[in-house]
């Protein structure tokens, strides 16, 4: 069953008959004069006066308390691509609502009509006064490491989705099938297969917690490309790339992803459907911990990989067991920065997000290595533990 | 009583209690995979896929049906000045909620972290995509002008309202103070004190409309500034005011504002308080037309200028008879824009949104030439005049 092809036309009349997902709501009575008073002129000018006088207080005395801007060029929407800015509205708005009800944030979509770098950063600063955090969300690789780079000093997070809060999800998955199947992480050879956003910010996350002593260092690490094997010697490579090509792949292999393959504990694939074999999976070490998490079809189906030899299999789909979903993520980490007052969303936050979200699931099973994502609860565990690392590690503003 | 005084205090604690009067909100069931999966992945890929064939389509299918961007630098906060970006939040937050009660118009706060023209201009055109429209406001004279007028080929309608808005509301105010007195448009003589943005676009709105038909021309109209009446022999106007010396001062007169007084039916202040005098009313008209709008403290106070012999006075506060607010014209402006799907707002629209605001008071009386602010049912008669304009002069996406 092709679990796209279901929704869609349905999809479709939902949204014509709404006309959109998201709606704003006042709260703040205005019935009567006094009401109006209060809430507008003239009472207001006041409070706009109190924020010239002592600017911290925006965060208190307005809706950047609680507001998250999710921002998009269209230039990486989904699994479809670049389809421009108002294209991805209806994906915007959807990660919006999700903001919204699952952790509380208002949060608002804006998908900016240019997909210039130097526009896209000139317009996230422009309008960030208004918002206590930027969800960035489908720019695609690398313009998205560039953008988010140039504004990490705006003084509220700005964070890429596609990367950091599946890097989240996939380290907590992680840490739990490495906890059911008994293998230690410094012993760990991790495959990823794919180049993009999320598969380089996963990869970059495990070596850098490893090189900070925040994670065990893993066994090794080898990224693999369309080109095969991500390796010192190509001389191809983009930076991020070429970083991973030197903290990892111990052994100096080469060649394509079967070779990548051979002996390796886990895969992650954050790619495209049908890569991986039967035979890739048979090569792998004992009790192989497989995500071919390609949307809508995965590098391997499940039945295939498990038939094969894998111990635990997650994907990103909602219709097989361990759905390795980013809705796990995003909004307890911006409730937690919210909350917290943090002006960044920093490697101790993600890691302990990724811990919260791994110890809320308290018998691992073979299909239960991640909490249900529908679960209500579980932003509100990680935006405690968010909170308290950006308390702890001082990126809170005074 | 200083009005303004009483509710300041009061405000700020309000604020400060509820951090911000603006949230978001889900139009669409979260609760269960399904709903998930028709309200983001894997259906809403068809959406965006819908909007890329057939671009149109992102006015039924997303937000943008029915939302409106309220965007301000800061740089003319109410009657208060250039407190920047942050300090206009709670007026553009306040803004945004009046949209959202009077007139079910999705609104949304963006105060811009820059007053560079070229770069207001830039950031309004990048984040244009999620809105089906743009509410320009607290952004100083003569920058507004220059911003209004690059942005309106964008494809949906921008409106200052501190120009346009005024500008209704007056017109209905002044089209429903001349019923009462019997005076006859085509033999008023109008005196405007002030030249910011509001006096500007009044005085514009009327002398337009009568080059056109859409309003009988004036008697005379002439504009006095801080440095006097602005005349034609003046070397130092900018191109609106230059515009106005052509346009109206038929008689060429120079001086003060107690030289364009003599013989005015009309007096509109959108300038400062305590600049109008008795003498100055008694020198004017036959039952003249006082509205001095200046806000906290208006020209000259009300019971003043009725002693000296105004038929009606009008100002900008809640705390007189004939409150002439914005918030009677901006939501249903709006309102009738959307629904017609209208990609400007046209002078005929503001013609018919004043009309509509003038026609709603069915006996005019000297305390009631305009309907309540507070009235609820405002905003819809005026959005079905402005949608009928707008549909009249072909201005609606097809």
């Amino acid at each position: 069953m092709d679990e796209a092809h279901d929704y869609d036309q349905e999809s479709v009349v939902l949204h014509e008959k709404l006309h959109g997902k998201l709606s704003v709501a006042s709260r703040v009575p205005l019935e009567s004069r006094r009401d109006l008073s209060l809430a507008y002129t003239p009472g207001v000018a006041q409070v706009c006066l109190e924020i010239a006088k002592d600017p911290q207080r925006v965060h208190t005395l307005t809706l950047k308390h609680n507001t998250v801007a999710v921002v998009s060029d269209g230039s990486a929407i989904l699994g479809i691509g670049n389809l421009g800015a108002a294209a991805a509205i209806p994906v915007m708005e959807g990660k919006a609502v999700l903001f919204k009800e699952f952790a509380n944030v208002d949060a608002f979509p804006i998908c900016l009509a240019t997909q210039k770098t130097d526009e896209i950063i000139a317009a996230v600063r422009a309008i960030a006064p208004v918002f206590g955090g930027i969800n960035l969300e489908d720019i695609s690789s690398p313009r998205c490491f560039e953008v988010e780079d140039a504004l990490k000093d705006i003084g509220i997070p700005v964070f890429h989705d596609d990367q950091h809060g599946t890097a989240v999800v996939v380290l907590a998955a992680l840490l739990n099938a490495v906890r059911y199947t008994r293998k230690d992480l410094s012993t760990c050879r991790v495959v990823f297969n794919g180049s993009g956003a999320s598969a380089l910010a996963c990869a970059r996350l495990l070596i850098v917690c490893g090189e900070r002593g925040l994670l065990p260092k893993l066994g090794d690490l080898i990224l693999v490309d369309s080109k095969g094997i991500v390796h010192k010697n190509r001389t191809d490579l983009h930076a991020h790339k070429r970083e991973l090509a030197e903290a990892g792949n111990v052994e100096g292999r080469t060649g394509t992803l079967s070779d990548a393959m051979v002996g390796a504990d886990v895969f992650i694939g954050l790619s495209t459907g049908n890569l991986v074999t039967a035979q890739m999976i048979h090569a792998m070490n004992k009790d192989p911990i497989v995500f071919p998490m390609a949307n809508p079809t995965p590098e391997i189906m499940p039945d295939l990989a498990l038939a094969a030899g894998a111990a635990i299999v997650g994907t990103g789909r909602s219709d097989f067991p361990n759905q390795i979903n980013n809705v796990l993520a995003f909004p307890g980490i911006f409730r937690g920065a919210l909350d917290a007052g943090a002006i960044t969303i920093n490697d101790e936050m993600k890691i302990e997000a990724a811990r919260a979200l791994a110890a809320y699931v308290k018998e691992v099973g073979v299909e239960k290595i991640l909490p249900d994502p529908l679960d209500r609860k579980v932003a509100y565990h990680v935006a405690e533990a968010v909170a308290a690392a950006a308390r702890r590690t001082g990126v809170c503003r005074t």
